[in-house]
């Protein structure tokens, strides 16, 4: 079938790449024709406002999937007038904005910071008065890898922060004093079956994940195993969806979610016997889930400019490589390396060397 | 870099599947536009007969190679006055004449079954007198899968077989009576570098290719391993090399000679630590070479003629699918399973499962 994919960046390619086994077919949209999942599948090259565009791609789809949830709803709308859509729009429409976001998950008894709606600077004013200080301003949409949100630590950065991030459609939340960023990934299918990796542990630099380390035996797997099942079925998600999570002290606060593959989740690419890119693909095309057990210690580093160099890298035993075909370009994600080795050990002494590459 | 592949079957859909990752781009030089590597990357085509569209396409590549022997040596030599070619000309022109491949065997003290160079029925008479009876004349050029050739039983089918293969540029072979059918994947660098396989043992049916299993702590596979290892220096060869062979109660008999990924080779996508696609793109681009470890007890079944059902496949544990995207059609490739397992007799359980499901 031909497995219609929204967007043509990194996760779109290794969907195609995932896909491509199981005899499945890919088109992907996108206004750019050289977008770099472009360069392993056909692109259907059109602009995200093109209704009839989208309409005639969307007539050629057996299944549509995007690779961003920062697609506007009403494409997903536009789609889904003539082929099947997954995941659908309650899991899209959730995870673009932080507000309703943090509501999902309130509701369903999945603990996160403290938060408020701010629309003026009397909310916020208000609201840092319930939350408290250091509070974390942020725009309900559209912001990534630590964009669109400041940080107040004192009263008097408020206003400047309200003011930075547009004045209205904030959300402010409480600061998570974490120990440990750690992320889940599960995937969910048209019967409701669902498999779940690892919990992950995650390192950022800048507001951009830098490294992942899947984690064995952590104690807190279960509950956040939990947390991402009872979310997955709330949504009726058909889909891979990450939980973004804090450990603050040993409690687990719930703080993104992704509806999609995720960068945390690379390393399952050749950590896990079936990867979150293959399983996305079974799962919207309604086939048996695979296995998530994981071939060891796992880790992923990204490929944050520029890439390194090849050669080099793939000298380092365990490592395998993930170039994306972008243009370098500063904070730009242009590929990743995984690594899987039999030991703790093993496994941060590659993630060092790919490091080492990295600062050459 | 653009890696330009001669031939847009399976095993070049495969090349391009592994190579995505290392972030090269692909060429398809095919006559068929809809060949199905044609659906994983863009395709340049022109007949092989096009001496013009073979120059344009091969100032467009970095470095080009072959999906398969059955391509005519001036097709090398033409590609080559313009760019890299990776395996040369001498891997090319070995293994696609069956005479001239058991001769180099010979010369390199490689044991192969007695044979004879056959262009008259006097020519066949007289190797028989010396080769004996059951013997196999085969056609020197162009057989696969069990094509172009004859097992004579007695004297009198002599001239009939003779007959049959086109009176000239024939070979006659003793016939083995092997206990098994082996065969050996070898990689080789542009700098000399090696990486072996495992020695894998293969069963055929009707003279296709059904199921591969790796050997785990084989006897034999030093000796292989030392043969393929003479072979590839011998030839200077890069990229990936296949030697087919007969265990004759424990005495290995080289058979054939593939200068490309193999069939035999297919488990190692999930089944080794690095697949033979992408050591293969890693030799014929210059990188370092990657560990052929494998994960475990593995083995490879082919679809021959129609898929079994995908979901159905899917839920076996332990399997992957790879479906090629080809339509169809009685003795066509068209897929094939792969399974790791952590014991033989979980391979074997899984095997037979495939093996139920392609008998429903």
């Amino acid at each position: 079938m031909t497995i219609g994919i929204l967007g043509g960046g990194q996760l779109g390619r290794m969907l195609a790449l995932a896909a491509y086994p199981l005899g499945e077919f890919i088109s992907i949209f996108d206004p750019d024709g050289d977008c770099c999942a472009g360069h392993v599948a056909p692109v259907f090259k059109a602009g995200f406002g093109d209704t009839s565009a989208l309409e005639a791609w969307a007539k050629a789809c057996k299944v549509v999937t995007f690779e961003s949830e920062n697609i506007a709803g009403e494409v997903l709308q536009t789609v889904q007038r003539h082929t099947t859509v997954a995941p659908g729009l309650v899991s899209l429409t959730i995870s673009q904005d932080r507000l309703l976001e943090k509501q999902r998950l309130r509701d369903l008894g999945i603990d996160t910071m403290p938060f408020a709606a701010v629309d003026s600077l009397a909310d916020l004013q208000q609201a840092l008065g319930n939350i408290g200080i250091p509070a974390v301003l942020k725009t309900r949409r559209g912001g990534y890898d630590g964009k669109g949100q400041r940080i107040i630590r004192s009263p008097d950065d408020a206003e400047a922060a309200f003011n930075a991030l547009g004045r209205r459609n904030l959300i402010v939340e409480g600061f998570a004093a974490f120990s440990r960023e750690v992320s889940i990934v599960g995937v969910r299918g048209v019967d409701g079956d669902e498999v779940i990796y690892p919990l992950t542990e995650n390192e950022h630099r800048d507001g951009i994940l830098r490294t992942s380390r899947n984690l064995v035996g952590d104690p807190l797997h279960a509950e956040a195993e939990h947390k991402i099942r009872r979310l997955m079925t709330d949504l009726g998600h058909v889909g891979a969806l990450a939980l973004e999570l804090f450990d603050v002290q040993g409690r687990l606060i719930a703080n993104e979610i992704a509806p999609r593959v995720h960068n945390t989740g690379h390393w399952t690419i050749e950590g896990a016997e079936t990867s979150q890119f293959e399983n996305h693909v079974r799962a919207i095309t309604g086939r048996h889930l695979g296995v998530t057990e994981t071939r060891g210690y796992c880790a992923m580093v990204n490929f944050i400019g520029s890439t390194p160099d090849l050669d080099k890298l793939l000298a380092l035993p365990g490592v395998h490589a993930h170039f994306y075909g972008k243009t370098g370009r500063p904070g730009r994600k242009v590929g990743h390396a995984t690594v899987v080795a039999a030991s703790a050990q093993a496994r941060d002494d590659a993630v060092a060397g790919i490091n080492r590459l990295l600062a050459a």
